[in-house]
């Protein structure tokens, strides 16, 4: 019933030309084409009654029945005997998509390029990779557990598990205890789980403006409305914050506490309180996303939103494909109290369990192995290629671009000069065999042109070089075709 | 301004009563306050104007002007100046639920039960999986690829794990190509993608009735609408089921073409002819999920609905968490091509992909320990507990309940008799130390209670005699304490 008077509502917008010399029921039959195709229209929904419809338009009824019978053999909508006309659900290869798909089909393209010196990966390199000590963790595993290590798993995950990464947690100055630890597959799925748990058709999400697509699309796909919050050199504008805040109120806040992806822009502890604050004034939370705490190039510690979080409302989830293996798959939600149940139902309809097998591995390699070593092993490899870079951009780039410092992190973000568009020159650089990504990846409006991502990560220092030169020469080229073709 | 409509038109369907002693303002802040707590008013919509509301209800302007007070001191609205109040999000603990969470704690609470006689588990006992076969498939893997095992993969799944399953489906009679094969962590994952990639909010989705209540659960959270068509004893009523597609175009139908969860049901070659007939002359989907195929005792080989679709009709999903091990989170999908990209990208944001280091193992096994084996093992072992199951129920519960005999598969679905409740049985059972799943987990209104689901595949023949023995007692004892307590 709702629905029906909602799409009166929308239909009786439309404005019909009498003096047109396309007749009015393909005007109307048009107009309603078009409400149907950019989903204004719900599926299953009653178009407004005949009779009702000519009165508005001030048509015969004859008029609305023909524009009716087009859409119906255009198969746009189908009627039930008694009962009215309605709206057909859009075939699936034309349901609106709720991710920028233009952004994963060329980040996918861009990874089966082989030999390319690729600025786009942000995972260590295989030989970084702790290969050995998880060869003898699966093997114990197998040993003590045989058939056991492969039963399905407690939606949670692995209680020893859960009791080490507590303690793990503890040097990053996260203090909670295991029942408010929940195992997922990697950190997508902790944004995916998240929104499963907490987000309803309608609601508000804030994120950081520019951010991660990955947790965006998560976000819109279940309806999610993203507000944008500009970003400054030490975090969110907290006076548009808190604007924002007088005037929506978002289920959560998306934020990362350093190296976010894509800026690099770390936030000032004054900040990180501040956003607390506005957190508990405005009753909201905040997904906390951390995939670089490791990877701090500095003798200063840095401490995590979390750490600060004494009123519960951080969402805090952890990714280990960065620091450890991606393809683990492995990560962890540290939870507020009151999300526990609706996450861990949301985990049991998304895939039931992370794989058991592998979290009694890591749960292994934690015991045995620690953390330490690794740890620092990445950290001090992360930065002699940061420092690589740094002195290759200021040879190549610092001419043309602009880049910040984030000393840590595993990306520079570049400013181009104007008159140098990002989608071009990543394009122009694919023919050079050299890969970055685009800014637009990281906009929600997919407009942004002003910036490239180059991470470094797993590049070797030759590759540093040679790519950085490649990008330094095509900015200055396209900067000269640009001073050329001016009138 | 749409929403703003839509309350407009709930809340002006509430009745205030003048000559109540409740105060108009409290009347109406109630009846909207209802609105708000179940969901009927959008987090973030508009409230109607206070003019146009006071008009509409004949009262002053001050009596809506309190009403609105009254909701804000609640925190139920907020306002904005100068633009009018706004419904608030839900706090997160009372947002609708999707799922019907109250099977899930009694499912998660049943398997933490030690040394009970555990009905409920439908996967093989741990030394029947094949433990050493992938001891060395893990070893082999990591000797090869090194840190490669544990890289970022490519969304759709590793491309030779794609080529074997293709080889590994034509023994099911499918007949497909690597490209059409998505890689999923487990069957539950391949339901929850398929919903990401093709439900919108206001999608209808037929379901068997009963049905799974994982499933059904992906299906609710993401807005989807479910129909439910009655089974009979080869398969869904066809007649109703063509009603009902003339009445609604479902997004897709989801079933199982044999063993079906929970009622054991396979559906007759008529049946699924005339169900792949039904799609494509009402042009939806199916969702088919296999998790039973290699269970069947029966010298007859069985057909899934797949290998029938010629018209590519049929999302095929199988799991190998039944057949094989839980543990491994490992399944596939078989995808008409339309929904390739939609499917990609929905498995990207939400897990990016299935662990790598588990598909490159998955992949040896298949290739150097083929599957035949195994599944003629795992086919003997089932049928000897099928038997054994039989045999025992004949004994102790053929004279009170009644059973089908699916000849394959991993359960029977009992109906009780008249008078005993399953609800009330279970949780007698619990105390006798024997878990059963009420018939109720497979019911979304969740009033079902009339069966219970008794699976066998993980108990020892003893354990099987006994439960079998203790359920019969107790129902004998319900029926006569019933008698006694007739008036």
């Amino acid at each position: 019933m709702i629905w029906s008077i909602l799409n009166m509502v929308e239909i009786f917008q439309l404005q019909l030309h009498k003096s047109s010399a396309v007749p009015l029921y393909q005007q109307l039959a048009e107009g309603i084409e078009g409400m149907i195709t950019d989903g204004v229209l719900l599926a299953n929904s009653k178009l407004p009654p005949i009779r009702k419809t000519a009165e508005h338009f001030g048509v015969n009824t004859v008029t609305i029945v023909n524009a009716y019978k087009l859409l119906e053999k255009k198969q746009l909508v189908y009627s039930r005997v008694g009962s009215g006309t309605f709206v057909s659900p859009l075939p699936v290869e034309h349901i609106p998509e709720p991710v920028a798909s233009r952004n994963l089909r060329s980040f996918e393209s861009g990874l089966s390029m082989e030999n390319a010196i690729n600025f786009t990966s942000t995972s260590l390199p295989n030989e970084m990779f702790p290969v050995d000590a998880f060869k003898e963790a699966f093997n114990a595993v197998l040993d003590r557990e045989k058939g056991g290590a492969f039963r399905y798993m407690d939606s949670m995950g692995y209680a020893p598990l859960r009791e080490q990464l507590c303690r793990y947690l503890m040097n990053y100055g996260i203090k909670t205890s295991p029942e408010n630890v929940q195992i997922i597959s990697g950190a997508q799925q902790g944004i995916d789980i998240i929104s499963k748990a907490m987000l309803r058709y309608g609601d508000v999400v804030f994120v950081e403006k520019p951010t991660f697509y990955g947790a965006a699309g998560a976000f819109l796909s279940r309806g999610g409305k993203l507000i944008e919050i500009p970003l400054e050199e030490d975090g969110m504008d907290m006076v548009i914050l808190e604007n924002f805040l007088k005037l929506y109120h978002p289920r959560f806040i998306y934020m990362m506490a350093y190296y976010q992806t894509p800026t690099g822009i770390s936030y000032s502890m004054e900040k990180k309180r501040r956003l607390l604050e506005l957190a508990e004034k405005y009753d909201t939370y905040i997904i906390e996303e951390d995939d670089f705490y490791d990877f701090h190039y500095d003798k200063e510690p840095i401490v995590p939103l979390k750490a600060l979080d004494y009123k519960n409302r951080v969402i805090y989830i952890k990714s280990f494909s960065k620091i450890l293996m991606p393809g683990l798959r492995m990560g962890l939600i540290v939870l507020p109290k009151k999300i526990h149940q609706a996450v861990m139902e949301a985990k049991y309809t998304t895939d039931i369990s992370t794989s058991g097998f592998i979290q009694r591995a890591l749960e292994y390699y934690l015991r045995e192995f620690g953390w330490g070593e690794h740890a620092a092993q990445a950290r001090r490899y992360g930065g002699e290629k940061y420092r690589k870079m740094l002195s290759a951009a200021r040879k190549y780039l610092s001419d043309v671009a602009k880049y910040g410092q984030p000393n840590g992190g595993v990306s520079l973000w570049v400013e181009l000069p104007v008159g140098v568009g990002a989608e071009a020159l990543c394009s122009r650089m694919l023919e050079k065999n050299v890969i970055l990504t685009p800014g637009s990846q990281y906009d929600i409006s997919g407009e942004e042109n002003r910036h490239i991502r180059l991470s470094f990560l797993n590049l070797s220092d030759d590759k540093i070089e040679v790519g950085l030169k490649r990008i330094g020469d095509m900015i200055r080229a396209m900067l000269e075709e640009k001073f050329l073709t001016l009138p």
